[in-house]
């Protein structure tokens, strides 16, 4: 027992682990939809953050280039997963849920809570302006390409018509095509800052193979809990009388991102605001100008088509997060009053969401 | 009579004392709506005008602590008595206009002002930086917390639902805490320059009684004449055709303000922008995240639950005046066209509203 | 031949004059309204970039106070006769789309193209950033003040009644004072750079009589092809089912302006990115303040009262433009990714008017 001690010591969040047996035996013991639906999502936070470290590794073995690709790709590989099982199950509307509150999670939860721990241990906090003002245009451009074809395609036609699958897959093209012009553009910087020690070297020793059996084994087992997950979210939202918009915007996030947010924040108490700061915005810019774009093409392909139609409260909620993060950002400076802010923001959409009937 | 020639030099504002009588004479010869609405208002000048400067002596005389939370909590006392009476009276539209229209007041009209004159006098002014970073997070939390339960109350349920009251409540506790923390902020900065010298001084030697006394007498005048003034706004609306939303957003705001509104003008063009900008910010976040929020929690204790569901012509004018006012304010700089530029902003809003149907 | 050939050498655009005679057959040779729209469009070219070297002439000789009137009346002649010649014959919504395309094409076709190209040429680029934050409150006013009329006037009346003309009218006047006061501040600025040396000094000897000459026939042409133009409108939309939108939006303005957004990508190639960025900025701001105000007075003067009740395409389109524009311009630096943020927009935009039905 002594070695699974030690390693729970360095690793607290394996112990969610548990949560996947659990899970199953939900499922096949019929205790109802609620605990597979909490069980499936607790047991994926421990899965992400596999894949996180394992991506870790695998990108400080490739170099840098490939590396910088791999997490790109990787980053958010969790919530692409369960984004794709519930566009195959047609849940289209939990799937724009959950990518706005993946960019809601990011810019106000996690760099709130981020600026409001450090800040206070560490007074005004400091990150590269030039960067923040960089985040800032693409933000901006992002929140754009979601209002735009949004407010658009209501004269152009019904959700499904051809005019607005084409709008959608018109605006994704340019989304992906920004998206690698920002990473192209950071990596063309001189001394770039960005180098994500999320792991912190924990690993170091980890060989290629068990950083790629890591990969496998976790991103099968998102895949599972996803499948588990979906599965019961319309049981959920019929039996708790909750929206299937809190579920997507509020719930689902946080469990898909525990891992890289419980790292941002600590690194902010570490007085990196830098680093902080970069986790919390590529990772929203990733997921508005590249996950959000790709699923429009993914589920062309599975027959199941996501067009970037999004609500209005979906749209009001993106504008203002990203106005309160580029304000609060725009100076290269933080405090806590302004990571209050940002989760005062948070509070006040989570209430909206909340109580929004499903 | 010598003596009452010498106080009115140095008092200007007194003269206007001469309009209570005068709505009172309004009111029982009959005189009609017309004037006792006028003569109430005016006669409301100068008694908020005493209740700020009774303040300022208590507030000098019980220490910069209590001081800080007696101007917060009687700074908009006139406003305050005015929205009371107005929600006791079931006027709870003209109640979210005079809101909206003080914030607007103190961002246009003040700011616009002071700017204007202050720069064609002084040049470029400046102010600080940091401060007004802060004020721009909190006026866009603000603006944000009034739009959010404003645009979801409508899928929520109708203006005075369940869901809708428990969505005010709990966005006015976020409002509030918010509010508490940003004073917090501001107290704790090293070398705090929020120091309102706003009588500057001419009542020293005023005994502690003699400013209660003087609270206590002002306080009650604004009571009666509130009164007076919400009991003619019906008669007003439907004689003039002036619309209840012109008189909420433009007139009453004014009269509640303009002593306030005078001293952030005299101290811009003595080229003491600092203190005139804070002033004016003060006063708008004073009135969002506390006034506001309070008038939620007093309503629903007076039987009359107010909500924060604005009218989409209020949240309109209020996410323009926010845009215009922290662009103006970020740079930590101002000038005659940025204030020319906040005043057009206030005509264009004061055209449209006055135009809008009653 | 030989003068000719060196005269086009030195003159490129001038080939584009042969589209005049080509209209002209296309219209009596009955070669189908497409013909007349294409050639009447590419004639008017060469036309504007006349008028606009014939302003710099005169304004050269008649000093820098006359000299800034004329440009500021003169610079956007070929739209202005354009959209008047478009009033006459009723097509209201075409001059609204075209207002409104003139702006998006300014600040993001033209500006996103200059720190685009000026960008991989020169690396990260710099302009005035007291200039930059006075264009940046111009605009976030001029976009107010085409949005709140829009919105109020849905509650006032018809597009037509007198409420809304009234609206309209009022607002146009706060427009043009506005643009007035801005025009004076930047006279009044110590060194101030907005020297456009638009034509260098290539017509250095001309004399006046040449410029008025020129002026005038050049008037004349653009004059006669905006009646061909907007009298093959409405079968252009007819026959190819491109929306009127889409041409008012995207290619009319890009026809007016094609001359001066030349000069504004040459300069920030030249790395001189402070006067492209003032040419796209006082352009923007010479159309939405002072040419859209103009043409509400002109407008009623003709009969055909124009209203400045913009379609929420346009004013999303506005406000999203102008928002990233300022915040890619407010911290007086432009990089590559930058641009291509600003030309992603405009994309997105274009796709979205594209697929608008007519």
């Amino acid at each position: 027992m002594k070695p699974i001690w030690a390693y729970l010591r360095k690793h607290p969040l394996s112990i969610l682990l548990l949560a996947f047996p659990l899970a199953f035996f939900a499922r096949v013991g019929g205790w109802g939809s609620g605990w597979v639906f909490v069980f499936s999502a607790v047991g994926v936070i421990p899965m992400a953050g596999y894949i996180g470290e394992a991506t870790e590794v695998l990108a400080e073995l490739t170099g840098p280039k490939i590396g910088g690709l791999l997490n790109a790709t990787l980053g958010n590989a969790a919530e692409l997963i369960i984004t794709l099982v519930a566009i195959r199950a047609g849940l289209l509307e939990l799937v724009k849920a959950s990518i706005t509150g993946s960019i809601l999670g990011n810019l106000l939860l996690v760099l709130g809570t981020a600026m409001v721990l450090g800040g206070v241990k560490n007074g005004v906090q400091h990150f590269d302006k030039k960067q923040a003002s960089s985040h800032a245009t693409l933000l901006t451009l992002a929140v754009l390409a979601l209002v735009i074809p949004s407010v658009f395609s209501s004269s152009i036609g019904p959700i499904n018509s051809q005019g607005v699958e084409e709008l959608s897959l018109g605006v994704a093209v340019v989304m992906i095509v920004l998206y690698g012009l920002g990473l192209l553009y950071s990596l063309k910087q001189p001394s770039n800052p960005v180098t994500y020690p999320a792991v912190e070297h924990k690993t170091r020793g980890s060989t290629i193979w068990k950083a790629i059996m890591m990969l496998a084994a976790a991103t099968l087992g998102v895949v599972i809990l996803s499948e588990w997950l979906v599965g019961s979210v319309e049981a959920v939202v019929a039996n708790t009388g909750l929206s299937e918009f809190f579920l997507g915007i509020i719930l689902i996030p946080i469990v898909g991102n525990v891992a890289e947010h419980l790292v941002a924040v600590q690194v902010a108490i570490k007085n990196k605001m830098e680093l902080s700061f970069e986790i919390a915005m590529s990772s929203s810019l990733q997921i508005a100008l590249f996950v959000a774009p790709l699923l429009v093409f993914i589920s062309l392909l599975m027959g199941n088509p996501l067009t970037l139609v999004f609500d209005s409260f979906e749209l009001l909620a993106l504008v203002g997060a990203v106005l309160t993060a580029v304000l609060v950002s725009i100076d290269g400076e933080s405090n806590w009053l302004e990571g209050s802010a940002l989760l005062g923001v948070y509070l006040i959409l989570g209430i909206g969401f909340f109580l929004l009937p499903g």
